[in-house]
C-alpha cells in the first residue's frame, strides 16, 4: 500500500482526554479516531490490526470445533424480559424503540438471543454437542467510558456459546475453550495469565478471566511467583497454617482507649503488634447479623464470607444498626459479651491469637490478653479473608505476588441458567424431555488491540508483534525526488509484494525527518530505508522492535526479511 | 466440516411468511432464521456464504485503490441534523438516546460520518483523492420489511466514499467504482444490468444502480436487446422519429361523449385509434398550473416533466382544482379554449396527431378533428412519456425490452452536497481554501445473497454458483453403519482437507432420502457420495448444476473435481 492512497493521519501531540499509552498511541499514529464518547471510527490502519485479531480468533475458534455464525444487534425486548436482564442490566444496555413502538435491546451480549435460536432449532441429543461463536460489534452503554478502546461504548466482541446434553461435555468445551484462549493471545503477542474468576450470580461456577499484566489494568491478579496459579485477588483461597504460639494465657482486662478507633491506632496506643489485634466487623446477612472476626492486618473478603455463609447477599451493618443492637460505636465493638443471637464467625487466623485485644462493646473501651475460645464463642473458622504479597500460593508452589491485569478474555461455565428461563430443552436418548447445560465465552477483540499497544510500546511509538501488524515492512525513500532513490523504493516496493511480505510504502513528499517520525510512531516490524546509498544498490534495515539496524544489498533483502519475520 | 458439529436446521415445509423463493429457500436450506421482523441471524451455512460475498467485494475494491476502514453503527443526531436527514429520513432512521439523553441515530448511511471525518483529517489536496469503504451493519426502519434478506430492518452493506479535488478526479473514480461493481456481481455469477437511475434531490448527476435481473423484483428496467443499454425506466430517454401523416386536417367538430371518460373508453366510442387520442393532464408545478399532453397510448413521466418545467415539484391537480379552474371533470378536459394563464406542453408525439380527439373542458364533450398547433397552441414539445417495450433503444441499436430488477448496488457522484453541508474543505495548491467533491457508492450485500439465490435454484432447492458456495462438495456416506462406506467417506473427507478442496461430510445418522433431500435443498455444486460400490472404490459424482452424475473410482476423484471446480 502506498501511503499516499490511504489515510494514516499521524499526530505530533498527545490528545489531551487520552490518560494511556494505548489510547494516546492509536489517536497519534492515526489508527482511530473517537467519533462519541466511548465510540471510534477504525481509520485503515485500526481496521487492519482489528481484522488480524479476529483471523486469530477465527482460526483458533474452529480449531476448537466452533463453527461461526451471525447474530443481530437489534433484539426484541421480550427474550430479554424472560431473563429478567431487561430490568436488571439498568442503563448500561441500550434500548430503542422501533417505528411500531416494538421495545429493542442493542445487543450487549447474546446469551438471550442464542439460547432461544438454538433452543428453537435443536431438539435431539443427536445434534448436541455444538459450538457456536460470532465476531460483532456490541453496545454498552458504560457510565464512564475511558481509556480509548479499553473501554468503550460500541466494540468489537467475539462470543462463543456451547451447548450439551450433560456436565462432562460442557468440561469438555470448557478445556477446548481455554486452550483456544491461550493460544490466541501467545499469538497476539500478549502476556497474560488465565485467572480464577468470580462466578458471580450466574448461577454457573468454573469461571476463568484471561488478564493481560498491566499497570493500567482495573483488577488486581494474585499469581504464583513460581507456578501458572492466578487469581482474580477476590477468589484466591488462603492457604495457611498459622502456627499456634506457647505463650501463657493472661487474664482478660478492659482497658480505656479514648478516642482510638481503628486496628491501626489501638495497636500504636496500646504498643502492641497490629497481627495481635482481632478486628471485628459486623455483617448484615441476608436477614440476621453476624460479627465477622479477621487479624488486625487482615482485610474480610466479601464473597467469602458470602460463600462460607451461603447467603445471598453481605453488607456491613450501618452505624444506626450497630448502636441499636450493640449499644456502642462501630469502633469498639468486639466478640466479647454479645446479645446472644448474634453468630461470630472468624478467619482461621483468629483462632492463634494469644493474649490478644479487641473492642469491648463500650464506647473508647477495649480488652486485652483476649484468648479466643476462652473468652468468647466463635461459631466457626473459615477462610474468609483476602490473600496477601508473600503468602504461600494456594497450590503449594511459590508465594503469592500481586499484578494489576486488563482483562481481555472470560470463559464461564452457565450451566443451565439461561436455558431454564429460555425452555432450551432437548430430547434424550430414551425420548424424555431435558434442559440444555451451556457454556459462554468472551473476547473482547477491540480490547485486545488496545492491550497488545499496553505491552508493545517505547517513547517513540507502538511495536507491533508479526501477527497483529497492519504491514510487516515500512519502505522509506528518503528523497523522492532522487531518480536512484526513487527507482530503486518502486523495485523494492515490487519486489515485496510478489514475495507476499506486506509493506506500507512512504511515497509522500515529505521531510526524512517527518517520515521517520511517522514510522516509528505506527510501528511496523521492519524499517527499510532507501537514501544515499541507493546507487551502489545498498538500503539500511532496521527493527521496530530494538532498534537493530544493518546496511543490506537489495539482492540479499527478501531472505533477510523473511528469516526476520518468522 | 461434519455435518453434525455445525447447525443446519433444513425445513420441509415453505415458511408461511415467506413470499419469495431466496426466503423460503435459504431458510428451508438452514442458512438463516428471522428473530424480529426484517431481523435475521445468519447460521453457520448463511454465514459462510455472506463471508464469501464480502470477501469477493473486499478483493474488488482494494483493487480499485480503496482502503477498508470502519465506522460506527451509533452516530450522533448533530451531524444528521447539519445535513437535515435527522428531519427528512422520518421513521426510517432508528434512533435512542444514551443514559445522559444524548440523542443518537443507528447508521443507515455513513455519508454525515465519513466527510465529518475525512474533513477533519485531510487538510491538503496532497491527500486528496482518496477512496475509502467499510463493510458493516446498516439499520433501516423499513415500513414493511419484507422479502426475506431483500428487504430487511439490519443488514450487511459495503459502503464506498471517495474524496476529490475536482470532477475530473471524481468521473476516474466513478469508473473505477462501475468496473468493481461489475466484477463484483460478475464473481457472484449473478445476470445484472448497470442502469441509469434517477439520482434524485440530492444534488448529484450521474448515477447507476446495479440491478439483478429478476421477476420479483421491484424496479423496472428498460434494457436494449442488442447493446448493453439499460435505464431504470424513469429514466430512459425516448428517442423516436414521429412520422407525420399527409392525411388532410378535416374542420373541427365537438362531439358528446356521455359518461366516456378514460383515453380507452373514448377512443372505443368513436371508433378511433387509441394513437390519434391527444391525453391531457393538468399538473401543479410548484405554484402554477400546466396542461400536458401526450398520445393517448402513451404516459407521462413525472420525473422527465419535472426536468422540462426545472420544477422543485409536479403533482397531478386534484379534482377540486381541476373543477374550479376549467369548470369541468377531470375526464373531459383539453387544450383548446384554455384560461390563457395556463401553459400548455406536449410530448413530441402529439405534434404529427392529424385529425385527433381530446377533452372539450365541457363535461361528457371531446373535439374530434383535433389538429395540434391549428387548434391550440404549444409552448414547447419536449421528451415527456415512458419509454414503452419496441422503442428503438436510445443509444441507437435494438429495440427496447423491459425486465424487473433487484437493486443490489449503486454508485452516484454525489458532487459537493455533503461536504458543503458537513465543511469538508481542503487547501489547494495556491493555499486556498476549497470544498471536496465526493462520490458515494453501495452494495447490499446481505442483498445480494437473496439475488443470487433468486438466479440460482430449482424446485428441490439451491444451486450455489461457485465462488459464493459455503463448500465445494457434499460428501454423503449412504449407510455410515456399514464399514466400508463408512472408511471410504472418512478417507476422502480427509483426501479433500488436504486438497484444499472445502466439505461438508453428511456424517449423520439419517437415512438416505433425508441426506439426498437435504443435500439438494442445501446446493453445493459437487455431491459425492459413498455408497454400495465402497467396496470396489467406486462413488458417485453429481452436478447441482445440472443434475449430471457419474461413477468414478476415489483415485480419480481429486483431479475430476479440482477440474470441475476451475
Amino acid at each position: 500500500m502506498r501511503q499516499s492512497q490511504t489515510l494514516i493521519p499521524t499526530l505530533k501531540e498527545t490528545p489531551a482526554d487520552a490518560e494511556i499509552k494505548s489510547h494516546q498511541l492509536l489517536v497519534r499514529a492515526g489508527f482511530i479516531r473517537q467519533t462519541a464518547s466511548g465510540v471510534y471510527s477504525f481509520l485503515p490502519m485500526g481496521n487492519k490490526v482489528l481484522k488480524n485479531v479476529e483471523k486469530i480468533v477465527r482460526e483458533e475458534m474452529e480449531k476448537a470445533g466452533a463453527v461461526e455464525m451471525l447474530m443481530p444487534a437489534l433484539q426484541l425486548s421480550d427474550l430479554w424480559k424472560e431473563t429478567g436482564r431487561w430490568y436488571t442490566m439498568g442503563p448500561e444496555l441500550m434500548r430503542l424503540n422501533d417505528r411500531h413502538e416494538r421495545e429493542f435491546a442493542l445487543g450487549a451480549t447474546h446469551e438471550e438471543v442464542v439460547t432461544s435460536l438454538i433452543g428453537d432449532e435443536v431438539k435431539s441429543y443427536k445434534k448436541l454437542p455444538l459450538y457456536v461463536y460470532q465476531i460483532q460489534t456490541k453496545f454498552r452503554d458504560e457510565k464512564r467510558p475511558r481509556f480509548g478502546l479499553l473501554r468503550g461504548r460500541e466494540f468489537i466482541m467475539k462470543d462463543a456459546y456451547t451447548f450439551h446434553t450433560d456436565q462432562g461435555s460442557l468440561d469438555e468445551a470448557y478445556q477446548k475453550m481455554y486452550q483456544a484462549y491461550s493460544n490466541i493471545f501467545t499469538r497476539c503477542g500478549l502476556n497474560f495469565r488465565a485467572v480464577i474468576a468470580d462466578s458471580g450470580a450466574m448461577g454457573g461456577k468454573d469461571t476463568h478471566e484471561f488478564m493481560v499484566l498491566s499497570e493500567i489494568g482495573e483488577d488486581t491478579i494474585a499469581y504464583s511467583d513460581t507456578s501458572d496459579f492466578a487469581a482474580n485477588i477476590e477468589m484466591a483461597p488462603v492457604h495457611v497454617t498459622y502456627e499456634q504460639s506457647d505463650e501463657a494465657a493472661l487474664d482478660l482486662e478492659m482497658v480505656d482507649t479514648p478516642g482510638y478507633k481503628t486496628m491501626v491506632e489501638v495497636s500504636e496506643f496500646l504498643g502492641l503488634p497490629l497481627e495481635q489485634g482481632i478486628k471485628s466487623l459486623l455483617f448484615k446477612v441476608d436477614e440476621r447479623f453476624v460479627l465477622v472476626l479477621s487479624r488486625g492486618d487482615h482485610e474480610i473478603n466479601d464473597i467469602k464470607l458470602k460463600n462460607a455463609l451461603a447467603a445471598n447477599n453481605v453488607e456491613l451493618a450501618s452505624e444506626h444498626e450497630t448502636k441499636q443492637l450493640l449499644n456502642t460505636e462501630v469502633g469498639s465493638i468486639g466478640p466479647i459479651d454479645l446479645p446472644e443471637d448474634i453468630e461470630v464467625i472468624a478467619d482461621h487466623a483468629v483462632a492463634v491469637i494469644r493474649n490478644g485485644y479487641c473492642g469491648a462493646n463500650k464506647n473508647d473501651k477495649h480488652y486485652q490478653n483476649v484468648n479466643p475460645d476462652r473468652d468468647f464463642k466463635v461459631s466457626s473458622y473459615q477462610d474468609l479473608r483476602f490473600i496477601q504479597e508473600g503468602d504461600p500460593s494456594p497450590d503449594g508452589q511459590g508465594k503469592i505476588k500481586f499484578a494489576r491485569g486488563i482483562e481481555v478474555g472470560h470463559i464461564f461455565k452457565l450451566g443451565q441458567f439461561y436455558a431454564e428461563k429460555l425452555g432450551a430443552q432437548y430430547l434424550n436418548e430414551q425420548g424424555k424431555q431435558e434442559t440444555m447445560t451451556m457454556g459462554c465465552y468472551g473476547i473482547g477483540v477491540s480490547r485486545t488491540l488496545a492491550a497488545i499497544v499496553e505491552q508493545y510500546h517505547d517513547d517513540n511509538g507502538i511495536k507491533w508483534p508479526k501477527e497483529i501488524t497492519p504491514y510487516h515492512v515500512h519502505l522509506i525513500a528518503v528523497n523522492p525526488k532522487n531518480q536512484e532513490q526513487q527507482v530503486l523504493a518502486e523495485n523494492i516496493y515490487e519486489q515485496l509484494q510478489e514475495n507476499n511480505i506486506s509493506v506500507l510504502f512512504d511515497d509522500r513528499k515529505e521531510r526524512p525527518g517527518v517520515k521517520f517520525a511517522d514510522s516509528d510512531l505506527i510501528g511496523l516490524p521492519v524499517r527499510i530505508t532507501v537514501g544515499k546509498k541507493a546507487a551502489e544498490g545498498y538500503v539500511e534495515c532496521k527493527l521496530r522492535e530494538n532498534g537493530e539496524q544493518e546496511d543490506l544489498h537489495v539482492s540479499e533483502l527478501i531472505d533477510k526479511i523473511n528469516s526476520l519475520l518468522k
